[in-house]
């Protein structure tokens, strides 16, 4: 039952999303991340709403699995103590505006001298070299710049942010590829190295068909609505309580369906043999679907073109997804017990792995929770000490 | 410059996009991915416009870097070959919809007993076990069930589809995230796993702040518009010949933006003084920017706002985002050669790492490209051998 990272240790100075993503996920696996927060402040996140009594939720969702120390990074002493953990670590990740580690003395050509074993991750907006690098980035410029926004949308209407922070998830997810892909090759050479991700590089990266498109037409595509682009019927449908998303993929999709919606009749229309043809007559077969559909509950609709196999659900809010028992058979909404906010819901972890368990572990920190722990475990500090370097203001 | 993966050997079963993307991100990185086709017809992506030429220029953008071999997994001799290849590679990927490999007799119960030290990854709509297990999925539906549409749109809109079909991306983003950390796991261990990653799960895990807020309100949050949920200004404006996105993401940046935009007195008004302040007066706030910001183009605004250090940026549409300077500075969009196709732009590598070369190495393969090398190399078989599987129908 060994976690897939349990001999991995992150040193972890990111705040806010992209880079607690990133960390979140080797947590989630086992990894054993030590966070490092300014005293007497911590993490902006953890002023953050919503709260639950005195602790920000949001915070405590993507901060569980890791542990807590303060550090005054603006002190010398605070410089060598991260110094002196560096040492014993496999991996730091930041994501400070590119230039502030090397303001505060710290970045990676002085760690890499400490620790040549050291991976060293930085997530930022722009990235640590380019013309727009040193400037600062939101996930909502991000999003502007990187094209997501322009094709997502209505058909006709206003380019369109995604509702979850994707510029900085992605930064996150592939920062962390970037490190574990790092560990693999660390164990070849046995040195260290940098992984630099960018938020605005990761929004490209994943731009996929739109891209293909554009070089092919010279055309940018622009937001199509919740329509699939090239295929029919592929899209929601009003019920008579609300709207359930249908896909009928292939030929043989849309026989099954046309009888399930008691129009068999349509199958042996040659306007709609195809799927091309279906595309190309469009305007009137949403109509004729659209009418049927109109005639019964999104519940009923999804029980019966699900078991008929029709690919096909509703267009759940987010309180539907977290009851789902679907979601909840594959714990992915976790319950944790934190020390103050008491019992939080919160999601789990995608990741299933044989043999392991994808149970969160624990809950996120309180400010400075693990100081004592992990400065005696790393650094052979004792009580006392540990309350000298809190007098004076390092911890 | 040893590439980061260059001794990982991934057997690749995966079509269209989740599992495609995931075995990008490796070869990307130096794996060594062998994509297993069905002979005469391979990868149903291969059919997927737009063209370049006979070629799909989607299937080339996601499947640059791999090789591929054919093989009629329906045959005796065909899962015979692929039970040989399983014993030379370390990673087996596959997106089948649950139960497939099973019937083929090559589940990964089969498949360990072949070579106890296989990584095998499924990627799926559901995942391999759970109520919905067995249904297929598209991404739309994912996008629809998982809670991401809810929360996309116009504010008092309707729910969004994602512009690209993140349902799948995610989905191939944690699948690589759990094979490189069962990578790490095997070093420990000296034994295989498997690896379960659910479209549907993926979109739980990245939810965000929404499903925070849900627990903590009882409420589900609807489309929020373009508009940040509680910064102010922090939307896009339009200027005199588009839009662009603004992000006064603090007190000091609120200072420096409104001498930008010549109204200092904001800066002194008491109504907007903080930002709780200016997000409970946003109604009045938002028309004095926004005529402000309608004075000048898009252009204009842009230079002088980011030289003043206010986070701003365009709504790029796809070809701006190619041409974007930034972009092209990070090599994230390269030009590959086709040896059918000729000259294509695609999207680039964004995991950057030191002494590691982020080059496309190249082209996506055209079918069965690589069986007599592949086929060669691991198991042997000589030109004579390759002609008469390919007689036989086997590849």
């Amino acid at each position: 039952m060994h976690l897939p990272l349990e001999n991995i240790k992150v040193l972890d100075l990111t705040r806010v999303l992209a880079g607690p993503y990133c960390t979140m996920v080797l947590a989630d696996l086992g990894a054993e991340v030590v966070k490092v927060e300014m005293p007497g402040k911590g993490d902006d996140s953890r002023a953050f709403g919503p709260y639950v009594g005195e602790e920000s939720a949001y915070f405590m969702s993507i901060n569980r699995n890791k542990k807590s120390i303060t550090l005054n990074l603006k002190t010398e002493e605070g410089k060598n103590l991260l110094k002196e953990l560096v040492k014993k670590f496999d991996i730091l990740v930041e994501n400070y505006r590119p230039g502030t580690m090397e303001k505060l003395g710290l970045g990676y050509d002085v760690l890499k001298e400490i620790n040549p074993n050291l991976i060293y991750a930085a997530s930022s907006g722009f990235g640590h070299y380019g013309p727009y690098s040193k400037r600062p980035a939101y996930d909502g410029v991000v999003q502007a710049m990187g094209g997501i926004m322009s094709i997502t949308g209505q058909k006709g209407g206003e380019p369109t942010r995604v509702g979850p922070s994707v510029g900085d998830i992605f930064a996150g997810m592939f920062t962390a590829v970037g490190i574990l892909s790092s560990i693999n090759k660390r164990n070849l050479t046995g040195e260290g190295m940098k992984v630099d991700v960018s938020m605005l590089d990761c929004q490209v990266a994943i731009l996929e068909n739109a891209v293909a498109r554009y070089f092919a037409t010279g055309a940018s595509p622009a937001p199509a609505g919740n329509k699939h682009a090239s295929i029919t019927p592929f899209e929601p449908f009003d019920t008579s309580d609300g709207k359930i998303m249908i896909a009928v993929g292939n030929d043989n999709l849309w026989a099954r369906f046309c009888k399930l919606i008691e129009r068999e009749d349509l199958t042996s229309d040659e306007k709609f043999k195809t799927n091309p043809l279906r595309n190309e007559h469009y305007d009137i077969l949403r109509p004729m679907v659209a009418e049927k559909i109109a005639g019964k509950t999104t519940e009923e609709w999804y029980t019966m073109l699900t078991e008929g196999g029709v690919p096909c659900g509703p267009i759940n809010d987010i309180g539907m997804v977290v009851k789902d028992e679907h979601v909840n058979a594959r714990n992915m909404i976790q319950m944790v017990e934190h020390p103050v906010a008491g019992e939080l819901h919160m999601p789990g972890i995608p990741i299933k792995i044989s043999d392991c368990s994808d149970a969160i572990r624990f809950a996120a920190p309180v400010l400075g929770q693990h100081s004592v722990e992990v400065l005696g475990q790393y650094l052979g500090y004792g009580h006392e000490d540990v309350e000298k370097l809190k007098e004076g203001g390092i911890i």
